[in-house]
């Protein structure tokens, strides 16, 4: 296992969390946006898999531990300035709870 | 013009904001995520353009107005729980302010 460093300008927000993008590394289909704090990201990096912070639950959460449904993150990406993170992944299944591929499937403009 | 009406299930967080993912339809790239109001993304139904709401500047702002890298605004989807955006956009250029196509250009891994 390899220990990654998490960099010191990884800027959470005043709860200490910052989103966290998954996007499908084959498909290239954004599928979810989760929060993570700092233990969250660190498990994802030393695992391999998707964890988050449930803001509902108060508690860390691995990403399809109950549906099966893990997300292994082949690269992580931060944005310029440090306060959003993209995963690339590889989906074991569907990554919304409704049993979507993404939690995007409504289009705005047909909703209303 | 056409007026699109904006779903009630939209849900902004306690300072009426809502993150917005863009993505460009073309290459599939998370360029940025930037934060809406209810009026910013009224504005970007009707004009077809990305609009915002700047924290740091309490000012509602068009992006690319400076730069010129206008996205146009193609589709726009909402998350299970309606509290994500996620914009299909034709991009006139760089999405990020330091120039580079898209915000996601360093990769954590990489960065320690």
């Amino acid at each position: 296992m390899t220990t990654i460093k998490i960099p010191a300008e990884i800027r959470y927000n005043e709860q200490g969390l910052i989103p966290a993008i998954l996007q499908d590394e084959t498909s290239r289909d954004v599928l979810m946006v989760a929060w993570m704090n700092q233990e969250a990201l660190s498990i994802t990096l030393e695992t391999g898999f998707a964890h988050f912070w449930s803001r509902s639950r108060q508690a860390l959460w691995k990403k399809g531990e109950t549906s099966g449904n893990l997300m292994a993150v082949k690269q992580i990406w931060v944005d310029c300035d440090a306060d959003v993170l993209l995963l690339m992944v590889e989906a074991s299944g569907a990554a919304c709870h409704t049993g979507a591929i993404t939690c995007f499937y409504r289009r705005i403009e047909e909703m209303a």
